[in-house]
Order: C-alpha cells, then sequence, then structure tokens
C-alpha cells in the first residue's frame, strides 16, 4: 500500500524534528546572517523611533497657539525660531513660536504638531537668520508627530527566536544599533549520488553512462535553501563501499541524503547498504518520486531519493524543503496559486502527480515535457510545479491547478 | 504633476539598459554560477539520453517476438539471457530471448521495447547464471523505452543567453557534461545613507539622531538580487562631500543609489550634490516612497530613494528590482497572487498605496502597522507588499487586494 505525499512529508518533518544540529548556534556579522535563522528571540536594545519627530518637512508647533480660541479661527501668525534640522537636539519651542523642522527632525520640548510646508503662509521656509512670522491652520495635538516608541518599545520582542533573515529583519536589527546576531548553524548535509551508470561531468562518457546531474541539481537547492552540503562524489553500485563513504562522514554531518538505489531493480544499492539499519523503503503515491528511502543510518537522518534528476528534485520539493521550512525555519514555504492549464493532461489513479511547466503572464500555466522523470531539459526549462492531486486522473486544458513556483 | 509608478519603473528600466557593465561576462564553476545569468546560449554538447535507455526495471525484447501472430494473442515464453544493469553496454538482442533489464541502462541492439517486471510471469528476475524463462504479453514497439534525445538534441540550443540559473539549470549543464559556465558579471552598486541624523550601529546614539538601517536593509536586498554591493558608510549632509565620495569610486561602479536627501526640505543633501548633473527630482505617485531621484552622475546612473528605511524597500521592490529582472535576468521577478484584506484600509486619492502585510493560511493577507514609512519594525513582521492601485480609496475587509510576495 503506497504511502500518501502528505504522510510521507510529515515522515520527513519527523525525521528532520530530531537532528542534532538544531540546538547549535553562532554569532554573525548582519549581512553575513543574510538567510539565515535567528537563534533567541532579540528584545528591543531601545525603542523605535528612539525620540518623538516630524513626519512632514514644516513647522512644529505648540498646537493651543494655533487654537480658534486664540483670537481666529483659521490658525494664528507665528514668530519663525531657528530650524531644526534632521540629527540636531533643538531648543525648547516657546509659546508664540514655530519652528521649522525637517522629516526625521527631533520634536522640540513643548512643541506637539507639525504643520506641513504645504499649509503654511507664505509656503517656504525663511532664510535662516532672517527675522519672519508664517501663518498658520489650527491644526489638532500630535498631527504629523511620529512618537517615540511608536515602531517598538524598548524591553519588548523585536524578532522571535526562528525567524529568518531578509533584508527587513536585518534593518530592524541594524535600527535597534546591532551589529551582529546570533544565528542557528546550519544543518550539515552529506550528499551522494550513487549508480555504476552515472560519471562525473567533466570526464569522458563510456557508451552506456550518463553525466551524474543529481549531485548538482540538489547541491545547488539545497545550497540556496540554507544547508551546508558536503559533495562526496560518486559512489559505485558496490554496497560496502557506500557504507565505508558514509561511515567515514558520521561524525562531522547531521543529514545523509542519497539519490539512486532505492527501486525494486536488482542493483540497488542504497537498499543493500541499509541491511540491517532502521530504514524504510516505501512507495509514495507520486509520479515520479515513488520509490524513497526513510530512516537512520548508524543513529543519522537518512533520505534516499530517486536516482532520476526530475525524481531528485520533486522529492526535495515535495518533502525535504517544506519539512525544513516547518523544522528549521528556512527556506521559505513555495508561493502557492492557482492557474489554468493551456492543455490537457492525464495522471495515474491514485496518485499525486506532479508536472513541470512555465507559469505564463495572464495566470495560465504551459506543460514542460512529458512526464518522465529523466527529462532534465524540460526541468530547466521550467518555473514552476504543477500539483495533480491523487484522485484526479485528467484535466481538460482550462482547468484550475495548483503551481508551486520554483 | 507626479509621474505614475509604472512611468517611473519605466524610467528605472531604461536607465539600467544602459548599464555599462552588461556586455562583461565570466567564466566559472557550475556551483560558483548559482544566482547567476547565463552569458551564452549553451549548445547541447551530446544529445539526451545519450542514448536509448529502459524507463523500467523489466524485460528487454524484440517486440516482433511477443506479437500475436507469433502463435500466442497473450505473448510468448522467451529465453532469460544476460542481465543489463544501468552503465553497462550490453550485448546484442538475439531473437526470442529477453535481458532481465534496470532503469536507465542502455537498450541491447535488436530490443525495441521493455516490459516492466510486475508483468512478467514469474514477475521476478532469475538468479544470473540460471537458465530460465519467462512468459511475457504482447508489447508495442517503443514501450518504456526514452528514446536518445528525447530530452535534447546534440547541438540545439539547451539553455538561452539571459537565463538565470538555478537548480534546474545548472543540473541541466551536469548533465551535458560541463563544469564550467560563462555568466554576466554581477553589476557592482554603490550604495551611499546620507543625513547627519543617522549614525552606524554599534556606535552610540546622541539625543535626536537614529542609527541608520538603511545601508542595511538595501545592501540585503541588493545581494539577494545579485548585486555586488560597495556600501562607502554615511554621508553627511554636505553636498561637496557627497561629491568628491561619489568621485572617488566612479571608476568601479556601475550604479549609485543613495538614501535620502531628495525631498522638499530644507537641507537636501542628494538634491544639492545633482546640482549640474543630468539628475531629475521626481515626485512619483506612491505613498510611501514618492519623492525618487534618477539620472546620471558623471555618465554613472543614479537612484536617489527617500530617506525612511520603509520607503527604500517600496522603491527597490516597485523600481529598481522589478528593472533588474528586466533588464539584467536577476532576480525573478516577485510572485503576485491575489488575497482578501482581513481589515479595511484607506488610501490617498491619485496615489499608488504599498501597505506591508503578512499573508495567511488560507489566503488573506493581514496589515502590517499603519502607513508611516518609519515602521521597520513591522516591515521585519511582513512578508509580502499589499498594493492600492492609484484610482481606489478604501477598501473593506474582505477586499481582493493584489500581494506580492518578499
Amino acid at each position: 500500500m503506497a504511502r500518501s505525499v502528505a504522510a510521507h512529508r510529515e515522515a520527513v518533518k519527523e525525521l528532520l524534528s530530531g537532528l542534532a544540529r538544531l540546538g547549535s548556534t553562532e554569532e554573525l556579522p548582519l549581512m553575513a546572517a543574510l538567510g539565515r535563522v535567528l537563534a533567541d528571540d532579540v528584545l528591543a536594545p531601545l525603542s523605535l523611533p528612539p525620540f518623538a519627530n516630524s513626519q512632514m518637512d514644516g513647522f512644529a508647533v505648540r498646537s493651543a497657539d494655533l487654537a480658534p480660541h486664540s483670537g481666529s479661527d483659521v490658525g494664528a501668525e507665528l514668530t519663525v525660531v531657528d530650524p531644526v534640522p534632521a540629527g540636531a537636539f533643538p531648543a525648547r519651542l516657546m509659546p508664540g513660536t514655530a519652528a521649522p523642522i525637517m522629516t526625521g527632525a527631533m520634536m522640540p520640548e513643548g512643541a506637539d504638531a507639525v504643520v506641513p510646508i504645504e499649509q503654511a503662509v507664505p509656503d517656504v521656509f525663511p532664510a535662516p537668520g532672517v527675522s519672519a512670522t508664517v501663518r498658520l491652520p489650527t491644526t489638532e495635538p500630535g498631527t504629523f508627530v511620529r512618537d517615540a516608541g511608536s515602531d517598538i518599545t524598548e524591553g519588548t520582542v523585536a524578532l522571535r527566536s526562528g525567524t529568518a533573515l531578509g533584508p527587513g529583519q536585518l534593518g530592524l536589527l541594524a535600527a535597534l544599533g546591532m551589529t551582529a546576531v546570533e544565528v542557528r548553524t546550519p544543518v550539515r548535509v552529506l550528499l551522494v549520488t550513487t549508480g555504476d551508470e552515472v560519471v562525473e561531468p567533466g570526464t569522458s562518457l563510456p557508451e552506456g553512462k550518463i553525466y551524474d546531474s543529481n549531485g548538482t541539481l540538489l547541491e545547488a537547492a539545497m545550497v540556496q535553501s540554507g544547508l551546508r552540503v558536503t559533495r562526496t562524489g560518486i559512489s559505485s553500485d558496490n554496497p560496502a563501499a557506500l557504507e565505508d563513504l558514509l561511515h567515514a562522514h558520521l561524525g562531522a554531518i547531521d543529514l545523509i541524503v542519497t539519490t539512486g538505489g532505492v527501486s525494486k531493480g536488482a542493483y540497488e544499492v542504497v537498499k543493500q547498504a541499509m541491511d540491517g539499519q532502521a530504514v524504510e523503503f516505501v512507495s509514495v503515491a507520486m509520479q515520479p518520486g515513488g520509490p524513497q528511502g526513510i530512516g537512520k543510518f548508524d543513529g543519522v537522518p537518512l533520505l534516499g531519493f530517486p536516482g532520476n534528476p526530475v525524481s531528485c528534485l520533486v522529492s526535495f520539493e515535495m518533502f525535504l524543503r517544506p519539512a525544513l521550512a516547518v523544522v528549521v525555519g528556512i527556506p521559505a514555504l513555495r508561493p502557492s496559486l492557482q492557474a489554468r492549464l493551456t492543455e490537457s493532461l492525464t495522471s495515474p489513479a491514485g496518485k499525486h502527480q506532479v508536472r513541470r511547466g512555465t507559469l505564463l503572464p495572464g495566470g495560465s500555466v504551459r506543460l514542460e515535457g512529458g512526464v518522465g522523470s529523466h527529462l532534465i531539459h524540460a526541468l530547466a526549462n521550467s518555473n514552476a510545479l504543477v500539483q495533480v492531486p491523487a484522485d484526479v486522473t485528467e484535466l481538460d486544458a482550462g482547468a484550475e491547478v495548483e503551481v508551486w513556483m520554483l
């Protein structure tokens, strides 16, 4: 009985939740922490804004000076005092005066509102040092003032442990005066391509063999997802050699991912090498990527992906990547959207089919290549995975499908 | 008269299309090219698959041996010959025989179809060296055979110049036997935060001043987008000092981005430093991020973003990032989707409003913080930009809005 996609994803999530590495942290300068995950809650060491400041270029005023009862129902004529540029510590604002103030500049003590320059008569700032008056309209207290702490208050949680650090989060840490941050150490994955039929790119290609694309494909996907990858090169179809290879790396890795050798053929090296280990070989109701290995090799979590490149990427995107997003906090889940098929498709009964496609302007999706899991050129021309649920066997052109953007 | 968002984006695109750097290329190993852009078309140096191979674990056969006229309408009994593991160069298949064959293994000369092991009687492979026969059903020629070149043919275009290199594209290059690739040199941007009110994080914070968050925020966004960033540190409100700073870097950069000093106040250092240069200061009908500088400083393209952090990020996302995607090929455009507001909002007439929000499971979006462009904590809690078109002044809770995923 094949296992559902959701059940296998849950199993991968559970496997990852036991990663030994999850508690390990390191301190990094802000820019080096881009794409990493916060190890602890960060409390704001100061309030933002740190002080009340002007939201506009205009005049800082005492709103009471402009209140209707002060002699006019359209505001008042005030004496212009020294301007307050952003970054300056201003003098106290005396009654009956207005201080030219720039966006972001500190509100003078005594001032409680800002009148934008566009509402002033005249609507230009007088030259510094020239004595002048300005007519300003009635203004409510607090108008165009950004209060101290209105974005965040000192001592409260600025960012939660587990937050992925992108531009906005790092910008906030900088705004709080920080230059470094404690982040989780990346999960270290050992990536092993298996099979007598694969040879390294850059070498000559004997008849009957193919170049290894799984190593590059998965390393790139893993690096983009925040994993630290060690590649072993290609392991042959000799199970003892594969076991030795894995043993040689055990101390320095958190997760093993193999490709190939998990199917029903006569030479399934990963299956053979896992004899006696707590590794299951299951059939997931998915096309491609059905045969999957999952378990632990000498206590280290292991995922055995199938050997075809499209199956490898689909396995990564359907199982490992979303499990990482939930357990580790990076990468973000793939954006999912609805799109209309440009052509019909068929899908095997009882299997969740994952097709490759290109999302077109206007919200339709074109399939790239057929169902074959060896079609890496078609994959390279795709920007989306088209999800066809297990209970769907055919879809007409124009049908709505769920699409994951790669 | 304010310029529309679309018109300003077009202007930024045109500015970028003149970048001197666009023709410069370099050769990189595949993994170092992750996230880069292909400099030239890549022609396939070999076909994929390089040879006809089996799509299944099963028996390679001559389909004529199983045709109904050969004595049975349910196939035939064939003599099992030596198995063909993946990676082997098989012997010619003689009439009346069937060769056990593994997925991906080369089809023997003479064989033209594969019968999956599940359809064989018995449905297991005999032990090697034991003489055996197998009953196989009638099978069409070509069944479960992946023809040579069915993914791509030698000499045809594998990837087009300008393609962004992700896991699928690098995997294809590896499958083609390549180890290195010619990519475009990254655009070099000089990033200058201006303003007497900003100080570097990690230093003490005088009254009236704030820490520079724009530098970190934009550097992170630019690095994620494939730009090579040089940060100058903070430039004061002295226009001559800013001019000197820009001149000092001119030979080694392709684009200048400044923050602050482009508004209508009395101390607008970028405006002042651009006196005599071909730089326009325009008002874009957008909230936040209305004031924008655009043009060339001594022939080098320059964008002047406003000084508040949210305005900076919105400027980057609305103008520079999409223009880069079109002109340079990276990053990818932000995924855009429709979501329902969890609360009502108002927006100024005639201005395109960009609010920050969190996309929630189920397709609704919650606004984070108010409209204030200083609210970087709210920005750090967001994963989406909510787009409110210029002709919309209010939206009810439940209204559909366009959302860009960050």
